[in-house]
């Protein structure tokens, strides 16, 4: 379900892989219409896993690229190419703002002055791994940033990655808020802007954000792996008598006495700071202690089974979690499923009926539209050319016949009904 | 070092912790006037850790708050109270638009309907846990999500929690992000908006956009955990002879073949695909292949010290990064350090002289503007007071003294030259 705030703004994307995609998608669930732009056949990413036995169609294409449009270009040859330049550029309609394009693939014939010589106030925004030009993915900059050393069980002689894309994630929603600052800026000054954001410096400039590269300098210190220990208070996981597990925090003073009444513990507490010296309604103090706290509070979870575990935990508005499988939270779950109203039940082509998320975005008292599913490549190649480019039947036809765009058939997971 | 591209634009910002903060940091760095409310003598969030000896102020807040403004009001009186709604209500004079609230602060003095009665367009944007008002933080949300279960060495009953705070991060941009897409349609329709961004609801469709819920659904399967390989095509960390290590991905058909080239593996890999009847150029089967791929490699790295795998994984661009502490990539890596222009030195006050990241964004031939430090608390409470809401000198005298407002001289971490 995508909401209308962007109504009228159209984007042309050429991208791959998960943080253009995910900007993009970010732009079309607000109401933007976003134009995909790919190979004939598909770009490198169509294929990625998983992909559903049969068709062959990638979950991980279908699930980052809904709501878009679809247009299908021989990106090698020089005609395909001013088609797109020509999409990325087009002159505004009434109602209708475009002149954005959206990309991680930096190519010369994409290239920001090669479409503000074609409107000037053009904005484009590509995001790099390195802004030096240098390639580079989520995991090839998460090694960079110190986090592997400190994850889990993890050191510098055996750091653990997150599997998490965070730093692409990340990336996409900082892409799709630069393109509406920019935009921003260009309604009311009428300037265009080349934006680019690099995975490294969004990484890098986070160290600096979150404080960790001042405590690297001031400080000299480097942090060390905490297990599962939240970092500056207490938090941690724990097992329930019947064998699930749960994250609980007391991060806030509000948080700390909700655990400490939940789990009974006030006595014991009590105890701790006596014996110690220290203060536990201080958050550094908690830190300090948290191997302690962490053994004082484990009998109390694993005495009890997990039912039990969460009504109290409830009861005493504790900050907690459940560890769940994406399969355990899709049965478990009500926030996860149709019950919430930012998931719909869709049908995407060569995949099938399944559960899809919308915008995560609520606005009060705003209607949501109904989630679109990814397209086929190339659903929308005529009608972008003709709506966009003004293009009559004939010339889109004579593209389809020398093999510049192509329609839904020559997606690879396009089977005909026979 | 900021961009102006939001020059204009007035954003009060009532927060604590990491996602509402980032965001009004990145709205700050791209040109914003974000003024930050907090309680006198700080709010829940102002001694996090680190803390710099001495002084106490805290690295994690200062890293956060950079380039914003600072009003210290005593938010349990109702005229302080009244102070912030009329703050995030002005209305707008020429150059200066406002009438945006940025909080995760749900409260009934600051909900959507008290501020509209004030101001009928104003958009706030409101941070949750859960949408439905329960508690929640990023390690409580992360939980829910099945990737602890899938890192590193971790598994449904040994979870290994992820340290960034990768899901505070994404809500954060994507906050930015909205408030930019409700402020687009503001400045066309003339209606706010409220807006709210549950950290569950943005953790659960991002399962739905990577593909992991249908995964779960249609082909009924949690992932496993791989180590640090990548899930869908070949990566994997590696270790040299002099004990670093680098993280190496093959994931487009480009990244594969300079890798193998790199490795002189183009024999040894042809014989693998012979052995096995796999074809190694297809992401999927290098991904079934992993571990015999990685074997195959391992030697390679083992044998070289880190200078000429450098040099040489270079020379083959091939995709691969270092693993670094903090304190490693300020001293190592350029790209972490005023040779990458995202950088600057800066002085803040009770922390002392430091590197800082301003915009992660690059704006080509766009100047950036200085960073400026975090403030102390209640560093602009005059000026906010007087320039904001046209409160003359007495009225603003008359606030201190009767400790509804405070200047920085009662923040808890001020120092005065004696």
């Amino acid at each position: 379900m995508s909401y209308q705030l962007l109504r009228g703004l159209r984007v042309v994307e050429s991208s791959a892989f998960v943080a253009a995609p995910l900007a993009g998608l970010t732009l079309a669930q607000h109401g933007a219409d976003v134009i995909r732009v790919d190979m004939i056949g598909g770009g490198i990413d169509y294929g990625r896993l998983p992909r559903v036995p049969g068709t062959g169609r990638s979950l991980y294409w279908t699930g980052l690229n809904k709501g878009k449009r679809s247009i299908a270009v021989d990106l090698k040859h020089p005609e395909g190419r001013e088609l797109v330049q020509a999409l990325a550029t087009a002159p505004d309609a009434p109602g209708t703002t475009g002149g954005v394009l959206l990309t991680n693939i930096g190519t010369p014939w994409l290239a920001h002055e090669a479409l503000a010589a074609r409107r000037a106030d053009v904005i484009s925004c590509t995001i790099q791994g390195h802004a030096d030009g240098g390639t580079a993915v989520d995991y090839t900059v998460q090694c960079a940033t110190g986090y592997p050393a400190l994850t889990g069980p993890g050191s510098a002689a055996q750091p653990v990655n997150q599997v998490l894309p965070a730093w692409d994630i990340a990336c996409a929603y900082h892409a799709a808020f630069s393109i509406m600052a920019a935009l921003d800026r260009r309604r009311s000054s009428g300037a265009g802007a080349e934006l680019k954001l690099a995975l490294s410096d969004l990484a890098y400039a986070m160290l600096s954000h979150l404080g960790v590269l001042a405590e690297a300098e001031l400080l000299q210190q480097d942090r060390a792996a905490l297990g599962n220990h939240v970092y500056g208070a207490f938090g941690r996981d724990f097992a329930t008598a019947d064998g699930r597990r749960v994250m609980v925090v007391g991060i806030s003073a509000g948080q700390w006495r909700s655990l400490v009444a939940a789990c009974d513990a006030a006595e014991a507490i009590a105890r701790l700071e006596a014996r110690t010296g220290l203060d536990l309604t201080d958050e550094a103090q908690r830190f300090e202690a948290r191997e302690a706290i962490a053994a004082l509070l484990e009998p109390w979870f694993a005495e009890r089974p997990y039912a039990e575990v969460a009504r109290v935990l409830d009861a005493h508005r504790v900050c907690w979690g459940t560890y769940r499988t994406p399969r355990e939270a899709l049965a478990d779950d009500p926030r996860c499923g149709i019950a919430n109203p930012l998931f719909e039940r869709i049908s995407t082509l060569g995949v099938g009926e399944h559960l899809a998320a919308g915008a995560a975005l609520r606005v009060t008292a705003e209607a949501r539209e109904p989630i679109r599913p990814a397209p086929l490549l190339g659903a929308d190649t005529d009608a972008v050319l003709h709506e966009v480019l003004g293009l009559p039947a004939g010339a889109i036809g004579r593209l389809h016949d020398t093999g510049i765009v192509a329609g839904p058939e020559h997606d690879p997971t396009f089977k005909p009904r026979r």
